[in-house]
């Protein structure tokens, strides 16, 4: 049985990653329902907004099968009336014998699921794959809830020593294929994108998720611009693929309040080295994920501009989370070390 | 037998890069004799110029059982007369029935040694696990001999972001205790170490190859100082452990044309940006040993200088070789595409 309960959680995992970038301000959470055999008989997702939560599209599926059965889902099930009825009725409900679940709610309006469920008589068990959860689907929201402000990735691509653009300011293509494809389906995944207004001079991105073939994904981020000078009207993130907000501001926690009270959880800064800097130095780069392409330029925009260290004891320190390898690029995603 | 042949070739692998740093400017071969039931009955490498070769050394360990024997050695036996006569009269006045060997000699002067074997009744087989051997212990050698100049390896530590130093200079200790371990262990395996003026100036390094402890090792590389200034009487690298050459030069040529003529097949290769440039600039680099420290510094010297790119694609390209963990830094090795 635990073999079986530890394959539907992964499953589960598998779902809630599916759901990332369609759930926002809720929590991409994947649910499998096993029947009193321990055959999986229903599955579920978060839907967006004003949506069912993935216990309850679960249940539906499952149907009459659910009584008696267990109850896999990725986060402690909530047990408040938000836009939707509380989940733990649903469970209960549904005759749900065991609920069995990854990460603890954190969020003090939400919590108390386990403690309603085990009231009315359904056995809990929490911790199963928490940590798996916890640095996977539910990291960003994790954190939001946590910090009260999104989740930053700091992505950019780099050569070996640094340069993010030749002295010229070309910079297509500094990584590979396959990294472009894979930051394409990384935004796809996330709330917004964000980049300062020298990036726009210089590189005119539309700052959208597009598949193979240059195709629009059908959800896109939100497209965010920080500084005061005004776009052309040409610029391609002003075109009507994806919404964008101009922040007429300097100051990165400013930039992340007013994307934190649009309900935005997740965010990807994708530079330029100014903007980079200026994040980092107020602490509000939550990972760093660099595509280290084989090159080397030897002059050029360096990938981080000042971000207030003057000797090498104040450097930011990171741990490395993961290295793989992106087609012929190095790929890695390291966390600050916070003491 | 084909799995004893593998096993040996691989110990003498092992036993030729152990020889690594002392054999210059001949090969670091390793050499296993089997007697004729296929046991090991002696092992070698090669010894310091005008020593024995690999093949002498375990020929005089297995004494009267080689006869009827296999020689495993990772290079063909050389048949020609050099500082010591030639291998193959040595493996046929001792018996030897078989000669199984890694990598074909490339030298002109040394070539022939498998069919002088045969010709005197020895069977020969080459090929046995040669790229291991030509990308280990026989890479640099190899090199020097097609090319006429040493073997270039460019190592340097960088951030995340490129940078060798902080804003003020600063820059101990950027990589990790765990990486410059290593970086002392490797030292002890060339032939030389270069570096320009500018890094004497800044970090007065004594370049030598210390255990930990900081115990100089046995075997020191040459230290070698490239650049037109005079270097202050108390800098570490003119102290007397170990020789230090001066290359009043800038033409990083002309420095690899003077070692060369010294009998340095491998280079280290240890900064800072500008000679780095030069070296990338005039494509004698061959191999980037790049050990990245998760930090972040946002401002102070790049890792390589101008090196000849004025736009995108001039950049030079490099495949990733292998990147492994150093502690908690990312190792990437890297080589140049030539095409
Ligand atoms: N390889 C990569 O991953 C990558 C990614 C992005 C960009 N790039 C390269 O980066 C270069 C552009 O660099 P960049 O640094 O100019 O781009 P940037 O950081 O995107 O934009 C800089 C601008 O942002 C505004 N800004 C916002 N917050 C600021 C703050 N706290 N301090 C100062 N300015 C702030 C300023 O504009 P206002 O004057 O309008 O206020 C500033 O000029 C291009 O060459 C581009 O190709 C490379
Ligand atoms: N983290 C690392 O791996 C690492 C390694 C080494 C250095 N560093 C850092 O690098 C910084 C020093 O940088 P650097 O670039 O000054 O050091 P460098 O490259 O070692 O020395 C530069 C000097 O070399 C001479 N030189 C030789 N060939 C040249 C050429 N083709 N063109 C121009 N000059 C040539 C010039 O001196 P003359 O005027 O005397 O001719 C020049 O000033 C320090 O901060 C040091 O900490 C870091």
């Amino acid at each position: 049985m635990e073999d079986r309960l530890a394959a539907a959680m992964r499953f589960a995992v598998g779902l809630a990653e599916g759901a990332r970038g369609v759930t926002s301000p809720n929590p991409p959470v994947g649910c499998v329902v096993l029947d009193a055999a321990g055959e999986r008989v229903g599955e579920g997702a978060t839907r967006p907004p004003g949506g069912p939560h993935a216990e309850v599209v679960a249940l539906a599926e499952a149907g009459a099968r659910a009584r008696g059965g267990t109850a896999v889902v990725t986060l402690e099930p909530c047990a408040h009336y938000g836009r939707t009825p509380p989940c733990t009725d649903a469970l209960i409900a549904a005759g749900i014998a065991r609920v069995v679940y990854a990460v603890a709610d954190p969020n003090p309006v939400a919590s108390g699921g386990a403690r309603t469920l085990e009231g009315a008589g359904v056995s809990t068990r929490g911790g199963l794959l928490a940590d798996e959860v916890a640095k996977g689907p539910l990291r960003a929201w994790l954190h939001a809830v946590r910090h009260g402000r999104p989740h930053v990735t700091w992505k950019y691509a780099a050569t070996l020593d640094g340069r993010v653009a030749a002295v010229d300011g070309t910079s297509r293509w500094i990584s590979s294929a396959v990294s472009r494809a894979e930051v394409h389906e990384l935004r796809g995944r996330v709330d917004a994108i964000v980049v300062g207004t020298g990036t726009i001079k210089v590189d005119d991105p539309a700052l959208t998720a597009r598949g193979s073939g240059g195709t629009p994904g059908a959800r896109q981020p939100l497209r965010v611009v920080v500084g005061h000078t005004d776009l052309p009207d040409t610029a391609r993130v002003l075109d009507d693929s994806a919404e964008t907000l101009l922040a007429r501001t300097h100051d990165p926690a400013e930039v992340l309040a007013a994307l934190h009270a649009r309900g935005v959880v997740d965010v990807l800064l994708e530079g330029g080295p100014t903007l980079a800097g200026a994040f980092t130095g107020a602490g509000l780069v939550d990972r760093v994920l660099l595509y280290l392409a084989p090159a080397l330029l030897g002059a050029g925009p360096v990938a981080l501009g000042a971000s207030g260290v003057s000797t090498i004891t104040e450097a930011h320190r990171l741990a490395v989370e993961e290295v793989t390898m992106s087609g012929p690029d190095v790929r890695v995603s390291a966390v600050p070390v916070r003491d």
